[in-house]
Order: C-alpha cells, then structure tokens, then sequence
C-alpha cells in the first residue's frame, strides 16, 4: 500500500455498550491489513494525559479536546486512530469531528444498546454503584448521554455479535478506501 | 523513500537560548526533504493539552509527560517530532528518553546559552520580570536548570549563528539514516 490516508474511528456510547469490545478486534483487524494504527481509550490515557481528570462536565471535555489533539496529530500523519471514549456530549463531539476532519477522516461509530442491557451486562461492576448513588456523574444514570444524530455508522450491540459490528466498520473504511479488503 | 523511521529530537535549554529559532527552520528543512514531522512546544500545546499548568516543578513534570506521551506516539508511527521545551529537570528528561527510545530513536539537543545572554536577549520580556521577583519558578532565576549530562548534540547558541545550529542537528539525523541529505 501507498502512504497511508489517516483517519480516527470515534466509538461513543455508554459504559457497557461494547465500545472496546470492537476497538480491538477493529485494531487487529486494521493491523493485518498492514495499516499504522493506534488505540486510544480511558485506560490508554489515563496515565500519561489525563490522570487529573474526574467526571464533571469540564473534566470529560477537557479529556475529549486531550485526546482529540492527539488524534488529529495522528490523523494528520498518516494513522489509522480508534478512539473509544463514553463522549457523552454532543457539542464537544462535534468540535472533535471539526478538528480531525482538518486532518483527515472522522468516522463517528455510535455503538448503540439500551441502558438496561448496559446494566445487565455491568462489565465494570459500576451501574450497580450508579443506581445505589455511590458514584456521581454516572453517564446514563446520573449524567446524560446524548446520543449522535448523524453518526457515519451505528452499531446495535444488543442485537448483533461484535464480530458483525467490527465487519460493518472495516466494511465502510473499504468502501471510502481507508483500508484495502481483507 | 521508504517508510520512514521515527525519532524525536528534543530542545531543551533557557528561555531565550533559541530553541524554537532552531526548531523551526529544522521542522522546515525536515519537511523540505519529504519527512512527515510534528513539532511540538508551548505555544502548540499550552490550548489543547496543558491549559491547566503552571510552572511549579509538578506542573512542569505534567506537562513534559504529557508532551513526550504524543511524541512518543508519533515517533513510532514514523514522524520526525520536534520538541523544544525548556524541560529544566534531567530525571523528568530521562524518563522522557527512556519512554521514546521504546518507539524510536530520541535526540537529545542541548540548547546552550549562558544566562546572562539569554537575560540581554529577552525575547519575551520575562527576564526583566523575573529579577524584579515578579515572576515565580523562573528558569535559571529562581528555579533550576539542570543541564543534559550526554545530550546527543550541543548547540551553543552565543557563538554561533542558528543556521549553524540547525546543520549541525541536520549532520547528525543524516549521519544516522533518520534524514536524506539536502
């Protein structure tokens, strides 16, 4: 493959909806298809960029406009960037698609399951804590999630596997030719 | 060329010893020679990545860490990174060294200028500021400057003119396969 055209996959949805469940296959997946990729997530950069950050409001958009700068740099140069982060707000969603459309393409992935089955699934153990009123800001219970209106792709994790969620996002990054096929 | 390899060169010396007259046209000729490069220093980051930092120790160690986290990014994905921080503390510079020789080759480059030079200069007027106590935690006033103990290249920038400077960084890359000749 020639140079390589940069762009971010943005998963948002809430915590249990599957987003990292189908950033790493998506990231292995682009990988073997000889892409430069990067994965960025809470865990990812929680140490490094953001560890002074909570959960207000303030707090998860100055973590958004951290790691958006990074991905646009990344973008910008060539990289193949998925970014999984809850992003529960829909204006700070939009300033991060204006930033790295600069820089290349912005693929929102609204990776969509209703709160109850978020709960249900409860992978963190969190919800539990939430609807107890242990923790504050709790996005979906204490905090809103607004939902994308016009996300590039949407992705029904409480009715299709992850293998068929992580085929209809390397499926639309063939069509634009972001990926060869696999 | 082929797929270029990654490095960091990182500036580190006074205010006003002439990092960024150095960076910039390094960042150009760089480019010039058809490298992907990035470069980073206070003024790109101080908006989007290290708003909420003073000039206290801890928070100069923040910034630097969160700084070498993108470099060190991009430096494995094959950009030519340039830093130039004033990045006073030699063990905040080492875990920076160690973090991007994981992801490629790092250039330390010792910005050498005596104090009393970079005070005549005054780029930004912040010396003045400084010796008058109207400045806290002012480098080489009233905090430390810990120089680089092996940097990789040293510039002394009061005996000689940037265009100097920059070869001699250029010479090096060259020497080293990171850059084409010129």
């Amino acid at each position: 493959m020639r140079d390589q055209k940069g762009f971010t996959v943005w998963l948002t949805g809430l915590s249990g909806s599957g987003k990292t469940a189908i950033a790493k296959p998506l990231e292995g997946a682009l990988r073997d298809r000889g892409l430069k990729v990067e994965r960025l997530d809470g865990d990812i950069v929680r140490q490094s960029l953001t560890s002074d950050l909570g959960f207000t409001k303030e707090d998860r958009d100055q973590n958004i406009k951290r790691v958006t700068f990074v991905a646009k740099l990344l973008t910008r140069n060539g990289v193949a960037v998925i970014c999984s982060f809850i992003s529960p707000y829909r204006e700070r969603r939009a300033e991060t698609r204006k930033e790295i459309e600069e820089a290349g393409a912005f693929v929102e992935v609204f990776v969509e399951c209703p709160l109850e089955v978020c709960a249900q699934r409860d992978v963190k153990g969190l919800y539990d804590l939430a609807f107890a009123g242990k923790i504050d800001n709790f996005t979906g219970v204490s905090d809103p999630y607004e939902a994308p209106e016009k996300p590039e792709i949407v992705c029904h994790t409480a009715e299709e596997t992850v293998e068929e969620s992580v085929a209809r996002v390397l499926r639309y990054l063939e069509e634009r030719g972001f990926s060869p096929t696999g």
